[in-house]
């Protein structure tokens, strides 16, 4: 018999990191949560520099956060985004972010999202995306981004979904660069 | 603070429903089994019409399997090929399996993966990918299945992975219809 349960845990040091009760009210302010994250993983030797996490765009406050858990929970499904859409999911106890009693979310990630995890954000039924390094900072550094076209980001804005490119940008990319220089393992290159 | 770890426990009658240590020597005797876990996923109210299979391509055995928990679990991300995926991971402690010391692996789905499985697929080192029913099979439903373009499948084999499409089709498509007809839930449509 195989195992029927799996946990997702996340580094010790990550939930107290965030801010849970501050507003985040502008995209800067959210993207350098996002960007803190994705440095603290690297810092903490926790796992690749991606980090991300869902805001409530009502209270502006953090609804659940993920960083990169690939390489530490040797599990490929687990991306910054994909770790923070799940905990947003099982935190509002629902399958869809998008429902009339509840509020707007932005999905803040520290990169742009691989095909897997834009997919995943279209059906969390986040109403926002907010990226802040490129696909071309990720690519430089010998990560895949996967099957993502111009038509892919077409779909999701055809879908009512808002995305926002390049915020803090260098920020984002300072930290795939240190992560590099530390030696970071780059999976699936 | 806010939770630090989260559970994906497949429904009771899962793991015993999969004949673990038979070989599924044919793409047809895997799809069986995808669509079995699907039909039962239906039959037994716990999700969605749709399973999934990750299977050892020397051995022929199953080494993990999904079904649709969307629904049970009220978490958009848990679609049949991520819980097998997620699940494959776990049991082989490894976030790829594309690896010398390893064999090759068939990720094996009663429906055509949606953009989020299809790039999930592609970080998880699966090397084959077999389809039973189609894109539209599913559109028809009502499901979306998000960003997949034809060049989303040319990258994939770009990378060396075979595709494989309409494997017992109407097998499949006959899940879905009963869903349809028992009035299952189109979530994210």
């Amino acid at each position: 018999m195989r195992p029927r349960a799996l946990d997702i845990t996340l580094p010790d040091w990550l939930p107290p990191a965030v801010p849970w009760d501050r507003p985040h009210t502008t995209a800067d302010d959210r993207m350098r949560l996002a960007n803190h994250l994705a440095d603290a993983n690297v810092r903490h030797g926790t796992g690749g520099p991606f980090g991300a996490a869902v805001f409530d765009l009502t209270t502006h406050r953090p609804v659940a956060v993920g960083v990169n858990l690939v390489e530490r929970a040797a599990n490929a499904i687990l991306h910054a985004e994909i770790v923070a859409l799940i905990f947003a999911h099982a935190t509002l106890g629902r399958y869809s972010l998008h429902a009339e009693d509840l509020p707007p979310h932005a999905l803040t990630t520290s990169c742009e999202p691989c095909a897997m995890c834009l997919g995943a954000l279209l059906w969390s039924g986040v109403r926002v995306l907010e990226c802040g390094a490129s696909r071309e900072d990720a690519i430089r550094l010998g990560f895949d981004e996967g099957p993502v076209f111009p038509a892919s980001y077409a779909y999701l804005e055809a879908r009512g979904i808002r995305i926002v490119h390049g915020i803090l940008r260098a920020d984002a990319a300072a930290v795939l660069e240190a992560y590099r220089q530390r030696g970071g393992v780059i999976y699936n290159g």
